[in-house]
């Protein structure tokens, strides 16, 4: 074989996420699209909003030389200054333009803030369940992914937190609303969080940073509001994107933005700076710099993923599945009635309904329905979610 | 301090590019842009082709659901078929949509293609003088950069090469036309290599990879061609962007293609998806891809590149300055009067000229000056260039 090892590995036990992509994509083909319920991926289905196609109908006749060449590597300034003048009045906290790096998407962010932090063994603590990209986003850049479990309703254990940071700890990264169980950590867990950093920064003598991947920070129902890790915690790091908040997955548009009460915070920003460019991302793509910089704190219809997650929800109660209700996101992660989730998943298969099994995250004995398709697509996969629930009962 | 170790280097240490952009800015700042003559980065002058702003507006007004959304990993496939169409063509091979990847631009490129082809130790050889970053990029994936002196008119030296090709190659990395050089490498030397390394495969047991990177591939002049590394060796792979030809480079729009011929072409097409995913790139920006599957084969008006260079070679000689006259991209490389590339820069810098040190690219004795600037800033750069030298005659 003449690829490297450990790509040849992956391949072979490549994300189940994308799998199941792959297998909606055959059946639809085989069944027509619309017999197949394909829950197995986050790719938002309420469109951008209006203000968005307004914008890009205007940046793309604006007739400005040089406007596709390159800008610095962090983003232009005055889009730099739109995000953190939006941050500095939602968390409270004073940002300016240079706190932030403009990024392809939050991918793109998390590699740059880990190729930026890591010295080769350094650890990051991940809470389960989680985002199984993180494994690799951790692993290339020479750090090692230590898996803490929540509580059963997925919030943060602060107890296993705190014995799970050792000297070896450079990072803790939390994802809140949560992918794969639309978890939002609230005030209490995130202070607590806060207080237990601090706290271990001054036994450990050794900075430890806070970084929160939240795309879907805007994506919240009932209410509920994310609390800021930058009020919480010093050395705390945003990572996001706007594939969620404004549906623009497919255009690599997100941010870092930093923490300025960091010490030696003009480093961590060259350093920033820097990866993003030589790990190649360079910078994030011009034109959406330039439509996001005209439209910060606008967001998709939330009210749209409310009803779906109320359908869903519902529906898969009247069947029987028990779930812990989503306070944001656009997943549910609900019990699997046998241990074995990948055979639960299998067997859905066979009604044509796609869903990600739990151990594809680290927590088994659960699967990922990501509810952002159609409402027909969630009312009329009932029936098959009723059956298979049925034959396992 | 908090960072990286290795990052914290980079940055006392970073790239002599981007020192001189950021000091243009400020001269500029101090003096007016037009009082500076700024030859120090590679960002196009020449405004991309009409056709180019003619299919942003057409797609900006495109209402099609999901269009900013995700599309599987390596690209839209019908982007993918037109560029495998386009170089099936260009380089009479039977290349496929499934030999191509989109790319965010060509770094995101040649990162995805290290990640993919690297195990810990593999060397990659890389004729001097080189693009800067690719040291960054092999070192990202755990390899190592191999350098290998060019002839005295940057040609190929394929003895050397031959000498520097062992057991611990994976990957020969070539740039032509080069930046900083100009230089393209002619057919007999390519397939000279392409001998080379089919020789070198047999006599290591070993499948080594020539990975070009051809940005500049449309951007030659005189009637020169850059032949096809397809055509002459069968483990080839083709990183590339639109940076240059279409001038797009904020844009981050590119691709991978390889060689059919490859052994398991299958499983590192499979490694390539899986490392632009993994990486954090995900997908090349959904926009760009739409709108360059309309347009292969359109390029800038290459004529502006060569009348510039023409209007930097006849002022340069006429001034005393000697260099190789490039075929290719939009750089030149003149020998500097004295030794100390770095203390002639410095000197040029005092009349509010930036161009780069050849140390920064491997190859001291030199400077890299980038012509893709106005005409002005070619003709009124001139007095200094000639009094500068003369200080030093």
């Amino acid at each position: 074989m003449t690829i490297a090892k450990k790509i040849e590995g992956m391949i072979a036990q490549s994300s189940w996420i994308r799998k199941m992509f792959e297998e909606g994509a055959r059946l639809a083909q085989e069944y027509g699209r619309e017999n197949v319920f394909d829950f197995s991926i986050g790719n938002p289905n309420v469109e951008p909003p209006r203000r968005f196609k307004e914008l890009l109908v205007e940046v793309a006749g604006e007739d400005i030389p040089g406007i596709h060449g390159y800008m610095p590597n962090a983003g232009y300034q005055d889009t730099r200054a739109a995000v953190a003048e939006y941050l500095s009045r939602e968390h409270a906290v004073d940002l300016l333009w240079k706190h932030v790096v403009m990024t392809c998407g939050a991918g793109g962010a998390l590699n740059v803030a880990f190729k930026t932090l890591l010295d080769p063994g350094d650890e990051v603590v991940v809470p389960t369940p989680f985002f199984v990209e993180y494994r690799s986003y951790i692993d290339n850049h020479g750090g090692t992914t230590k898996l803490v479990e929540t509580n059963e309703d997925f919030s943060l254990d602060l107890q296993a937190l705190k014995e799970a940071i050792t000297e070896k700890t450079k990072v803790v990264l939390i994802n809140s609303p949560n992918n794969p169980t639309g978890k939002v950590y609230d005030e209490g867990s995130i202070n607590g969080l806060g207080a237990l950093l601090e706290d271990k920064t001054r036994e450990l003598g050794r900075e430890i940073y806070l970084l929160s991947d939240e795309p879907y920070r805007d994506i919240v129902y009932d209410g509920i509001t994310v609390p800021s890790i930058l009020k919480a915690y010093k050395n705390s790091i945003i990572a996001t994107s706007y594939s969620k908040s404004i549906s623009l997955p497919g255009e690599r548009i997100g941010y870092l933005a930093a923490n300025p009460a960091i010490s030696d915070i003009d480093t961590l920003m060259d350093g920033l700076i820097l990866c993003n460019r030589i790990i190649g991302f360079v910078n994030a793509p011009a034109l959406m710099q330039r439509i996001i910089g005209r439209m910060q704190g606008i967001t998709v219809a939330v009210d749209e993923y409310k009803r779906k997650r109320d359908l869903l929800c519902d529906g898969l109660a009247s069947a029987g599945y028990t779930y812990e209700k989503p306070g944001g996101a656009f997943y549910l992660f609900p019990r699997s009635p046998i241990d074995d989730d990948v055979e639960f998943v299998r067997a859905l298969q066979k009604k044509k309904i796609l869903v990600v099994p739990g151990s594809g995250f680290g927590k088994s004995g659960h699967f990922r329905i990501s509810y952002c398709v159609d409402d027909s697509t969630i009312i009329n996969s009932m029936k098959g979610f009723e059956e298979v629930l049925k034959e396992y009962a």
